[in-house]
């Protein structure tokens, strides 16, 4: 495996794109980081897409060969791949592994989603595609069920309080509101996050992140290839993808994603590093209590001190352990198969020093995509080349 | 890359599986391919899973995490890949890549495909997700459109006849009745298939694939694992994929599709070989006139001959270039995630020596899968090594 590089990155901001394509949010972000790159786009030799629902929801597959198209690429392979909320950090890893291997020096990946034209039902059905539908999926359970079952058996396991799970909210909606991209950032007090409308008991409005339409793009280069063109390179230390069971009652312990915990014990050893060597993390807050699950799965602090951390403001952007500084899903919002890519773009900027919520002296930082109920996991480690 | 090779394959029939989930469908193939192989499924690295419309058609995504599962696998990394008709080649050549590229030492690809339980405007409706909707979908085309019009230019081109092009369906359904897996085969003769109930001027009845349920599968191992173990090894020698125009009007010659030249070229070249050492071929015959046009684009014959070789019986089991022995979509069906490796299924009896359709002395096999409009395609070319 050889090194690679990020050579630029292209997003468009997450949120309501009524008037555009999901093709056209989708070239559009790439084209910016091909165009950040300055380099030839013919010399492009592979396209990963992620994408999940845009056949239910818009009629539309082929999405990789739509996108290339759009932006003149060659006769490349160009796949789309899937696996629900994490398909963006797949696509990234494809591209990296393109790179990598040594099957081409420049693969782009690209991750795209358009959610806000339908209406919460369909949106709720596309979205369960991420369950087993034979099991958890004609049980009733949805997503944000799920997760307030993880929730109830958190605040009982680990004496976590409402309080406390609603620093998440508060620290990512506060971040959002300085990220230009974030769809729904927010100034917001613990008693508005309290006390906000109920959704799936014990989650309420603010706990769970918004639909979302919007791209992300990133285009990965061999260090041949990156020599004296790109200015802040940034290089790709790992890239690891896991499973974990399909279905809801295959997990033993509903306070960790096994596929998590898969990804990271493999992105660490890739990159010879522990999570003690990370500055800061984009992770998977689809829903408040998510954030703290995956932190401890990440291994960024102690089994059950995740709640802790976050109402002690040592996640915050200028604590200790910085986690979504982007504002995250809550916030930024969750175009699913753009998410995985929105955090390589966010945490490239961090590693450059350009972050609106500059994270100081970031030099390694970390990504974790989560898809389903715990299915596929992907988590990236990046690394800053110029420190 | 390291040579891989082909350590046991599974399928189901093609046709009509009411009873059966698509989960079950693609776990007993996947299954079948592993207990072929005799080899511990806990080494499998990695598993791809080709499929094109379980999300709208079953409300079912996830379904390579869901099939790693069902399988008992470890916690690697699982992908559904999308590229319309073509995923399940798609499937293949990630899983040969995964192998190639010293990822890991055994990988499996999985396709997988349900529509029959739904009427055939949700069929339809569901494979127009492989069109640019925004273009060709908006315009009201179809597939039978696709392919009729291509007909029509195809006829004033070469001159070629209803009779020529009926040889085609005639050989195929032929075929499809001596394979067990095969959904319709049947003895036609050229008046039946001429006058058959018309579906898109020129295509009737016999002219276009059933929809179709079904699953295969194919697990690829390197040569260091595979020592004393397969009894009858048939290496991959090539697999290439590429993209051609998403727009229909992006075409500049509907007799011909860029993504298969381009694939063709590019398998032909990683193989070493030229056309004319291909044994025995199995392309993607989604309608009789594109068997015809495949087959020219993949270099079998000259321009504007292939409708001739049909005719002449050049194309039959027994003739100089046997195409689709197994019935091909035509007959054998078409569970479009499925069919990829339902090629690479036939092909591999085929150069072991074992079809009910057998070529003779076939040593080197090609399989050819289209996706949508042209928009992907792959090309692979396998040999026997014990020849």
């Amino acid at each position: 495996m050889r090194p690679v590089f990020v050579a630029g990155i292209g997003s468009s901001a997450f949120g309501r794109h009524p008037e555009t394509s999901i093709e056209a949010l989708a070239i559009r972000a790439a084209d910016a980081a091909i165009r950040e790159a300055g380099l030839d786009r013919s010399d492009i030799g592979a396209l990963y897409l992620g994408n999940f629902v845009a056949g239910p929801l818009l009629g539309q597959e082929v999405l990789a060969g739509l996108v290339a198209d759009g932006l003149g690429l060659p006769q490349i392979p160009c796949t789309k791949v899937e696996g629900a909320c994490a398909s963006g950090g797949i696509a990234f890893r494809h591209a990296y592994l393109a790179v990598a291997t040594g099957m081409c020096d420049m693969a782009l990946a690209v991750g795209a989603e358009k959610m806000t034209h339908a209406d919460t039902a369909a949106v709720t059905s596309a979205l369960n595609c991420a369950m087993d539908f034979r099991s958890d999926g004609v049980s009733g359970l949805t997503f944000p069920g799920l997760f307030g079952l993880a929730w109830r058996l958190y605040e009982q396991r680990y004496g976590a309080t409402r309080d406390d799970i609603s620093a998440v909210v508060r620290k990512n909606k506060g971040n959002g509101l300085k990220n230009p991209l974030a769809q729904m950032g927010a100034d917001l007090s613990t008693q508005e996050i309290g006390n906000a409308r109920l959704i799936c008991d014990p989650l309420r409005l603010y706990d769970c992140c918004p639909a979302s339409d919007g791209a992300a793009a990133v285009l990965l280069v061999s260090g041949e290839r990156l020599r004296d063109v790109i200015p802040q390179p940034v290089q790709v230390l790992a890239s690891a993808q896991a499973r974990g069971s399909a279905r809801i009652a295959g997990h033993p312990d509903l306070c960790t994603f096994e596929a998590t915990v898969a990804a990271a014990k493999g992105a660490y050893a890739q990159a010879g590093i522990t999570a003690d060597e990370v500055s800061c993390v984009e992770l998977h807050d689809c829903f408040s209590i998510a954030e703290i699950i995956d932190a401890e799965d990440l291994g960024l602090m102690p089994r059950g001190a995740g709640a802790g951390y976050a109402a002690e403001g040592r996640t915050a952007v200028d604590g200790d352990r910085p986690i979504n500084a982007s504002g995250g899903l809550l916030a930024k919002g969750h175009p699913v198969g753009a998410t995985g890519l929105g955090q390589i773009y966010e945490s490239v900027l961090q590693l450059r020093g350009m972050h609106t919520n500059q994270v100081k002296g970031a030099k390694v930082a970390l990504t974790h995509n989560l898809g389903g109920t715990g299915v596929a996991c992907t988590v990236n480690i990046l690394r800053a080349t110029d420190a």
